[in-house]
Order: C-alpha cells, then structure tokens, then sequence
C-alpha cells in the first residue's frame, strides 16, 4: 500500500486530532474518505494506530497532494518527524461504541463496558461527537450507583497512582461554582502545621475565573516534577502542586474537552470525576464540599443530599474515608475573583491582616477543622479551635511561606490589571443577592484566568447597604478587548439585586 | 472595537463552521478565547452573526494576526469577499440548549421548544456536540409520540415547501438498510404511467453504497431547477429528481452530519427526518417500505410494528395518507449494489430481460400495486396486476425514458468498474444468508457512491447451491487504493453464511 508524508499544520485543534488530506491527493482517491471520516494513521514498523478526524483542504500550501497534514496535537501524538511516510486506513469505529449505544438505549453496563469506553477514550479513539453521546447517555436518570462505581474505577485504572507510604493522606474538593472560593490555599498550611500529610494537586480553571493551581502561581512554581513533589511533601508534610504532569484519571481530562462546551456536569460524571482523581493521587481521606445556594451548582437541599449519598457511596467502595460538608453558596467567598486577586485574599487571611475578608478565613477554619479531625487524637468539635489557633499564631502563614520557598517563589508576582472600570449602585438600597455565573462570567471576559491580574473584586456583599453612586465592585483587566467585553456584561447585568432598605 | 480582516482557509470542514485566529493575533489578546470556543462573527452592518468553531493558528501563512480565517463552508455562508473587516465576539450558548438539557433531565419538551431547536440548528448556531447530545437526548425511550410529531412539524416549518397544485401527489420511502433496494426507479413510472402524479424527490446516499439519485445520475441529471422540475411533473406526471437543492427540511440534513458518524438512528428522529421530507416535497399519500431481517435496521417484527404506529400516528397528524408495508429485508435486492450496477437492473427489469432479478421486480409490482391504490377507482388488490401490466407491456419502460430525456439524458453513462475481483466459495454447499451490512461495508469500500461504476454484483442469493470455487459475487472498483480496501474487507468476512446441502 502507498505512503502519504507527513507534515506539521500549525492549526491547535484542542483535544481533537485534526488530519488534512489534499482534495486531488495523487495517492488516495481522497474521495473515498469524507470530510469528518475517522482514519488511522499507521507508522511504518506497525505500531498501534493514531486515530484522527480528517478534514479536506483544497490548498497545497497548507497540504499538498501526497502529505498527510496534522494538527499540533497529533503531530505530537504521533512523535514522528516531518517527511516520515505513514500509511492511511479507515477506522473502523471504536469496539465500546457499541455499549454507548446500549446505555442510550437504557441498559445499565457492566465493570467490562465503561473499562473498554475509557480505554478507547484514553487511546483518543473518540471523536468528540462521540464522547458527547457517552456523557449524554450517562446524564440520565437511569445512571445507576453501581455504573458511576465502575467509571471511577475504570477512570483510575486508565492513568498513573501516586503513592506516599503513609497512613493519612488528606485532601479536600469543592465541586465547584462559587467564585473567589479559594479555600484550600488556606487549609493546606493549617492542616500540614499539625502534621498531616496533604499533598495537593489542583486543576486549573476550566469554566471558571480561577483555579486552585492558577492562584497558586502567582506566588510559586506549580508545574513540579513527581521527585521534586515527592520531596517537598517529606520536608513540608503539603505542597500545592498543578496536577497536570501527573497523567492521574487522563480519561477525564479528555472528557472535560466536551463537557465544557456542553455545560454537562450530571451527578453521576461529577463523582466520577472528582473520586477518581483523587484516588489516583493517592488520597486516603478526603473532605468534600457541596456549595448550595441558587445561583450555585446545587439549588435544593435535596439534591445536595442525593449528590452527598451519591459520593458516599462510591467513596466507601473506593475505600476513602469521605466526609461531605454542604456549605453557604448564596454568594462568592472572599473579595477578589481571579488569580491575583485572589492571591491577595489568602495572604490577607494568612497574615491576620484586619482587611482580610472574614467570610473566607471562616470558611477555611471550618473545612480545616473537619479534615483535622480525620486525625484519631483531635476530639469531635476541637478541630475547629485547634485550626484557628495555627492561624492566629502565625504558624499556617509560616508554613505557606516555607511552602512557597520549597516549589520556588515567582521572583515577579503580578498585580492586579491596570485597566480599572469602578461598577456603582444605581440606587439606594440593601445588597440582597450576587449572582455567581454572572460574577464569574465578568471576570472570565475580564481575561481571567489566563491573564492573571484580571478580575472582579467586590467591594460590597451580601447584606451591605449602599448609595446610589457607591462603588458595588471594581472590574480589573489588563487587555482593552477583553476590558470591553467585561464592562459590556457587567452594564447588561451587573450581577447585584438591591433591595429597598 | 478593534476588526478583523477575512481570510478564507482552504479546507472544508463538512457541515461544521471553524475560524481560525492566530495566537499572537494582534486585535484580540487571543487567549481571551480559547480554542474550541465559538465565537460569533459580525458584518459591519449589524445582521445576523454568523457562529463558529474556533481553532487557534501559529502559521501565518495560514492565518496570520489580524487576520480571521474562515472554512471552506463558512466563508461561503458569510458571503463577504477577503480583506472585509469583521468583529467578533464571544458566542452566547443558543437559547434553545436550555430545552435539551431539559430533555437530558427526563422532560418531555413542548412544541415551542422544538421550534426554538430545529430554529437555532438551521441558523447554525448549534456546534456538533451540541447537536449530538440534543439526538441521544432524544434517542432516548422517553421520547414521546408528541414529541415526535412537534420535532416533525418544526422541521417541515424550517424550510421551504413544494406545491403542486394536485390532490393526489404519490410518494414512497423505504427505511433503507438493505442493498441494490432500487424500487423507486421502477415504482415513479409505473405510477406515472397509470397516471397519478409522482415527483420524486430522492437524497444521495449517506451511509450506503447507493441513493435513487446516486443512481438515477447514471441515466440522467437529477440536478433540476424548481422550475424545470415542474414543467417535467406537468408533461411526465413524474421526475426522479435529487432533492438536495430544494432546501426542504434543511434541519435535517444538518443533523445527518452527526447522526452519521454516530450511526444513530433512533425511530423518533428517523420518523420525524422523513415524514418532514415528505410534507416539505408537498407528498399527499405516502408508502414506508420497513424491511425486515437479521442484518436490516429492524430485527424484530415487534419493532416493526412499534415503528409502524409511530409513522401512522405522526403521519395521520401532518394529514398524510400513508401506508406502512413491512417486507423482507434477509438478504440484498437485486443483483447490483452500486450507482452504475443498481440502474443495470432497473432497466433490465423495466426491458423485461429474461437475466433481470426477479425478486426486484416482484417487489416493485408489490410496492407500486399498492401506490396504485391510493387511486380510488383501483380496486382493492387489483393494483399489482395493473402494476404487473403496465411493466409487462413496455409501458413503465416508455415513461422511464421519457422521464429520462426530460431530465437530459447521460451522454456518457459510466462503466462498471475495470478492476474486477470475484468472490469464490470457500466448499460446497448452499447459501444460508447474506449479511446487508458486510455488502453495503464492500461495496462503499470499493467507492460506491462516489465512484459510479464501483460497488458489488452478486452472483448467488440465498438458497443458490454452490461448488466449492464457484463465483458467489464480484467487487468492482476503479482506483487501487479502494480496490484494495473492499478485497481486504472481503477476506476478512465474505458476508456469505454456507450451511451444508
């Protein structure tokens, strides 16, 4: 069979593998294959295939007849050099398609069904309509405990475990939703100066203005190889590390490319999500926090519990000691939304500065009371007192600098954004409401978190009175594009309700 | 705000908008948008925006900063020539994507959500996730007869509709899955020779080997403008017309783009994409042929007759007269599968040829008899033997060239493929089954529909004895590559089940 060369096309198509193949290519009657067909693209020694999605370009410039172009990611994927000659075949579609299609159809699948999905996810396999299918089939009601059981477990089985020799490995997660919320920079030094282990991996945002990893960096190095981790959590007994280098659940960052553009986060994929993660990082106890407000991702009680029973569930059978906490998610925690200012909030809160804002060291007290008490010597109800006693004395803001000086301090931290746009009150009254999508949307238009000083930092919460004319928040950002998509929102709806005092 | 200069980029991207943008753009700080966000792209005049994909670009000579690239197919929906200067902005999700969360969440949705659905996916607004997660939304048993018949009615109002001034206008459809099925081409002109009204509007094969208008090209164009098509139908009482450029139901040939790769077709999405075909092409009385096999679409006669209510229930609604016939769908029909191989039987079937497979005639007659009697002055059962006669006397066969040189007929009607491989029986005994799928898989394999005269000719059918060595059917290719590709298919499963004589 004919060969087709290799070549780079500087086009990053995100998680989908993008091949071009030239409309006239002299060596396939490119017409056999489709634009959006799925191929194979084999290596000469017969190794196994990398799959990719092809488009057909009618410009020689970007392939020409007799090349096979490929987008950045799988280019990479394939660690081939240009000009390597490869063989093209149709793909056949990927063998657990045929479960997808039986979880659509209703049925509950087997432990051997969602491991052959992930593994075909793993091996990119999917295309992205495909993966959509997969999700929407597991957002229904007929998504059983048992099945979101056998995706953890075949979601931790397709990545690499860490491992830390010890009998206590705490961490903590939010699911999520509630801007500001940046307590785990807080209960990391808290719970490591009592002498717990938790070394934390964090994500960076997805959807949302500012990830714990995101924050993280504008003090200190995140992107730390396994040893160095490793290292620091022995001497530290915490790091707060980006867990991206890790190839822990890989599955669900694959996944996560669909469920973003979708909006999909359904219970079941949630739990999925979070516990495999967590046990792939080598979590032995673990705090969860359900944020419940209306503009949170939990709206009712109810469905707070259901999801709470639903982690615990799956947890005990993961074998993790799991407690679940539902937490105030009526407004954002804190002051500042986006990474510098963010940052900001924690260091104020470390430092015992009287500015700091009170609701997020409670919040943070609160969370590091529970995980404390995962320690058998801590009394029920003596967590909290022992955490605020390492705040007040100094000891977490010391922990946090050691920290910080163990993963490398940045020598440049950012400032805020120099673009500064003051949002006031259009009229007397009482702060009865923020919205947290809205707040969250500002900011992310802001620029966050790519662009790390950019943001929203409220001046006024829930509850405050305020003057026609008083400053509600500041909006910071750096680029005057994404400076006027951020004011254009916050002037269609400014995300505060006032009512009449 | 800051504009873009338009760009086309030469690829094609199917039915999915994508624009590029540089990473370095220097308008936009690029990173504000992500890759695999959408973006909507303005005019300076203020119309509709035009919604797109974003893919990020680090070659200049692709796309270079300031610059915004455009795919093959959305360049063209935009319709403003290169160098115009554009803005753009982060997309808002479509407001219909509310309603399909609603319906992942179990609900059944209202005749006003289908509307604002099948509304936004016309204008494109919705990516290929999102139109995937709204099918297996509704792939889903809770896909309600209502649902159905409101799903159809927003697709029928998408669109443009044919009027033909008749009371009687005759279609037929046959739920497809079964190869060398080309009863249409015999069906329209023994109706039209009786003398009922039957302009046949016929798509292009999607997933198989051959459409009636893949294989109507043979013998002449089907590429007709409204008009010519209408003066046709006045003269001809019937065409064999490809439906494409008539944008009737366009919703629907949006969503095959996902449905496709996807291989879903569930029985509400597949009742509601054809009766709003038909109610679009102004049909008035309408026949579904449900084959019914191991290797068709519908295994079981109680799926058939579920499918079955469900098009009287949704048809009886749209004001249909409609009848459902459910037929044997074991094996292929015919000989051929393949454009150039199909339209060789038809004609011989309408010459009356001694070597013409009698079981597509039988059908024909059985269909069209039934076509027939829509006529009120047929009586009941007497329309096959009128059918039988209008083709035995050469009558079907003058309308068909009739039909034929109204249309313009093929000057240079192509060739079975050149490159022939033949199929042997591996010993002797008889033939147990034919597998449609494993034909249909060959036949595409080989280039069918987009290489005429490639496809599969079929020597033995179910029941024929065979010697060991002996032919039991022929794959024709034109191009190497393909010809490759189906003899590979071949060896691997023939399709053929021998059972001992």
């Amino acid at each position: 069979m004919a060969t087709l060369k290799l070549r780079p096309v500087a086009i990053d198509t995100y998680r989908e593998n993008v091949a071009y193949m030239h409309r006239a290519c002299n060596v396939y009657h490119s017409e056999g294959f489709q634009a959006l067909n799925k191929i194979e693209i084999h290596k000469e020694d017969n190794g196994t295939p990398v799959i990719a999605v092809l488009n057909i370009v009618d410009d020689e410039t970007i392939t020409a007849p007799g090349e096979l172009g490929l987008s950045e990611q799988v280019f990479d994927q394939l660690g081939l050099p240009p000009g390597t000659p490869v063989k093209v075949r149709h793909a056949t579609p990927p063998a657990s398609l045929d479960a997808v299609h039986r979880k659509i159809d209703g049925e509950a699948l087997s432990r051997e069904d969602y491991f052959g999905i992930i593994q075909d996810i793993v091996e990119n396999r999917y295309s992205k309509i495909e993966m959509a299918a997969f999700l929407v089939g597991c957002a229904e009601t007929g998504f059983e405990r048992d099945e979101v059981l056998h995706l953890t477990r075949a979601m931790v089985e397709s990545g690499d475990r860490l491992e830390w020799s010890e009998p206590l490995v705490a961490d903590k997660h939010c699911i999520g939703g509630i801007p500001g919320n940046r307590t785990t920079m807080l209960i990391v030094p808290i719970v490591a100066a009592h002498g717990i282990c938790m070394p934390k991996t964090s994500s960076r945002a997805i959807t949302s203005p500012a990830g714990t990893a995101d924050t993280m960096e504008v003090l200190a190095e995140v992107d730390l190889p396994p040893e160095k981790m490793h290292e620091i959590v022995q001497r530290e007994r915490a790091c707060l590390a980006w867990g991206g280098t890790a190839r822990l659940a890989p599955a669900d960052d694959i996944l996560i490319a669909v469920e973003r553009p979708l909006s999909m986060d359904s219970p079941g994929q949630m739990v999925a999500s979070i516990l495999s993660k967590k046990v792939a990082a080598g979590s032995s106890h673990l705090l969860i926090d359900i944020p419940l407000g209306p503009t949170a991702k939990v709206r009712s009680h109810q469905e707070a519990l259901r999801l709470r029973k639903l982690f615990e569930y799956v947890g005990d059978r993961m074998s993790l000691t799991l407690e679940v906490v539902i937490t105030d998610g009526t407004q954002p925690v804190g002051r500042g939304i986006g990474p510098v200012l963010e940052a900001r909030d924690v260091m104020q809160v470390l430092r015992n500065d009287p500015l700091a804002p009170m609701d997020l060291r409670e919040k943070a007290l609160q969370l590091a009371g529970r995980i404390l008490e995962f320690d058998a010597d801590v009394r029920g109800g003596q967590g909290y007192f022992i955490a605020r006693d390492i705040l007040d004395s100094g000891r977490a803001l010391a922990k946090m600098e050691a920290i910080v000086e163990a993963q490398g301090r940045n020598p440049h931290p950012p400032e805020p954004g120099r673009l500064v746009q003051e949002i006031t009150a259009p009229r007397d009254g009482r702060v009865a409401a923020i919205d947290n999508l809205q707040m969250a949307s500002i900011a992310r238009l802001a620029g966050a978190p790519l662009d790390k000083g950019a943001g929203v930092d409220l001046v006024c919460k829930v509850g405050d009175p305020v003057r026609r004319g008083e400053v509600l928040y500041r909006i910071h950002a750096d680029f005057p594009a994404n400076f006027d998509f951020a004011r254009d929102a916050a002037a269609q709806n400014d995300g505060y309700t006032l009512e009449q005092d």
